[in-house]
């Protein structure tokens, strides 16, 4: 089942040192060919999810991800869009977990599966475990038209990535926020999205792809800061609310890829606990976009710095931070809120690929990683 | 409103070399002292919750926990025992978390907040925004019957674990697991627990002091183990089901003491990948208790050994795992399953402790950590 793997070798890099590098700047065109099709000037066109789309959207009242990795992270993002934005109560589970577990189904729960190739072992168990319990109907957000994922769901929301050969995720995850955004318009047009809020989400999904486009601009700044963490051996990755999970993110590509130890917390958990590992060989990642959280991260990250981690903070140009000793600044360019947790993606991922890159590991097929995972 | 700090300098070591360490031993009794006026010879007497409980606990259909840190992963424990043998759905989510995030109350939920001190700000800050919201009723999981939380909830499930000193956390955790079951059961016995399964759950809590104090047993054989910990950097605690967040918060106990960053997963994510970071120097640590989900983990746990890493398992006596080159296993005492989480906690807190005495760090004060975190 491993399609993808096939092409690999066939594959072409386009110039680029490796398929993650050229992978990571592919993101801009394959977004915008994932909103192909779905979006209408100020509404999103929900017909294309499928055949009977809107009949089964009518049905929801809540909704149940399971995904794995990478896919997880996506839907971690999509429940604080689907609660925070459309209104509608969202649970997410990792797959491993959700299969073998007792709970209860709402009624009216769509159960939402995401995974790049289709085939992840785990995620298609959940999917097929799902069907025998009562939810109300099953999607997926997967890759691979051909996939036993999308034959076995009810509706498919396709993202087109086109074939991700690099073992560690980029747009595979983008593509997927991007599908998952689009859901979540569709669900809460039905609950607490209005047509004047639609057409501002419709509004920055049109312009997604220029701003991907800009944030890319960041490359050989990153690529700067990139060689003081070549001979680290730990990282924190930090965020809140919606950034959370873009954090997670960040901390597992640089985990699979430059194998340094680098976690993930919401900042205000720092104080219970992972506080205590921070010291001036510790850096530690944040990411700030210009919401209203900001001032709250803020105080975290001052913690931070008063125990001597050195801190690089991913910052809208408008959120007020400065260079100073011991924090480093990477202004990212001001984007709609809405977007702002796919935009925050890129950075960080060419974060890791520097870091990487400065170790002299293998970018593209990390050690112990399989691109697909197809068995328990 | 640090009210455990200021009898820390009178409060007397009882001859142990820590507080942390006297703590830890003391759990056999304080499990006992939290157990106490709560349980009938075959069920739960659940007019102990305070006033009106049963009348509150007639309304509830769904569970909403908030808590930071130790507490938190107490919750997510609550999370598998509320659906899985109560029937009831439960949410879990930290507190810096939910307080500052747009989501949607379903009927009759009951909002749970789990707290030492009972004066953690981001938990209290969450009851105060919960009581605005349509919330059926609050109750609280808290040691402190003068704090914040227990006199602003409607009910208060006081934890008996006397005054804990040590910063990490242990006998109010395992006391709040402890006074979690027992909410389970009084909750649960209006939907999936039947008088049967109540009093076979009640056997197994009356029993529960005396199966941790074997548990406790164990002291030494960890001591031996610990020293192979104190030069290392890194560590994964893994687990599934119910057992993942015992992994967790084993990871957050020697993360907390020892400065050694520790991570827990759950051990089906491994191959999406931290399996990358697996090698000689980092040591993974399972908790393998004999229930259905044995076999799976066992085949998470050979790719581990595949890579070289080194495996220490506390397992089941019968769980069938014996020591090799690479696997060291530590034989827990055989218990009924529903309390198995409670139990494993124990050898992990030794561990932790017994690691960070090695490495010479300040057991009872670690660095960076207060008690009690009374600001955001």
């Amino acid at each position: 089942v491993e399609r993808i793997q096939g092409k690999a070798d066939s594959a072409d890099k386009g110039g680029y040192r490796h398929f993650m590098l050229k992978e990571i700047f592919e993101q801009p065109a394959v977004v915008k060919n994932t909103l192909q099709g779905r979006l209408g000037s100020d509404h999103i066109l929900e017909q294309s999810f499928g055949n009977g789309a809107s009949d089964i959207l009518d049905k929801v009242q809540s909704v149940q991800i399971v995904a794995c990795g990478t896919s997880y992270h996506a839907g971690m993002v999509a429940k604080y869009w689907i609660e925070g934005i459309a209104g509608i109560p969202c649970r997410v589970e990792v797959a491993s977990e959700f299969r073998y577990r007792k709970f209860v189904v709402s009624p009216g729960t769509l159960l939402v599966t995401i995974s790049q190739s289709g085939e992840t072992a785990d995620t298609l168990a959940a999917l097929r475990l799902a069907k025998e319990l009562d939810y109300c109907a099953t999607l997926t957000v997967c890759n691979v038209a051909q996939s036993s994922l999308v034959r076995e769901s009810d509706l498919a929301l396709m993202t087109e990535a086109g074939p991700e050969i690099g073992v560690a995720s980029t747009k595979a995850f983008t593509t997927q926020l991007t599908a998952l955004l689009i859901l979540t318009v569709a669900l809460g047009r039905r609950y607490a999205i209005d047509k004047v809020k639609e057409a501002a989400i419709v509004s920055a999904l049109h312009s997604l792809p220029g701003t991907l486009a800009t944030a890319l601009e960041l490359d050989d700044e990153i690529c700067g800061i990139a060689e003081t963490f070549a001979d680290k051996h730990h990282a924190l990755f930090l965020g809140r609310g919606i950034q959370w999970p873009i954090a997670m993110e960040g901390a597992l590509k640089l985990k699979e890829i430059s194998y340094i130890h680098a976690e993930s917390y919401p900042a205000g958990e720092l104080k219970h606990g992972p506080l205590a590992l921070v010291d001036d060989d510790m850096p530690v990642v944040a990411v700030a976009p210009n919401d209203e959280l900001l001032e709250k991260l803020k105080s975290n990250l001052e913690e931070v710095q008063a125990r001597g981690g050195q801190l690089y903070v991913f910052a809208d140009k408008q959120a007020g931070f400065k260079n100073e000793s011991g924090l480093t600044v990477i202004p990212v360019p001001h984007s709609e809120e809405i977007v702002a947790p796919i935009l925050y993606t890129l950075p960080l991922q060419l974060l890791s690929y520097h870091v990487a890159v400065f170790k002299g590991t293998d970018v593209d097929q990390p050690r112990n990683l399989a691109k697909s995972v197809t068995v328990e």
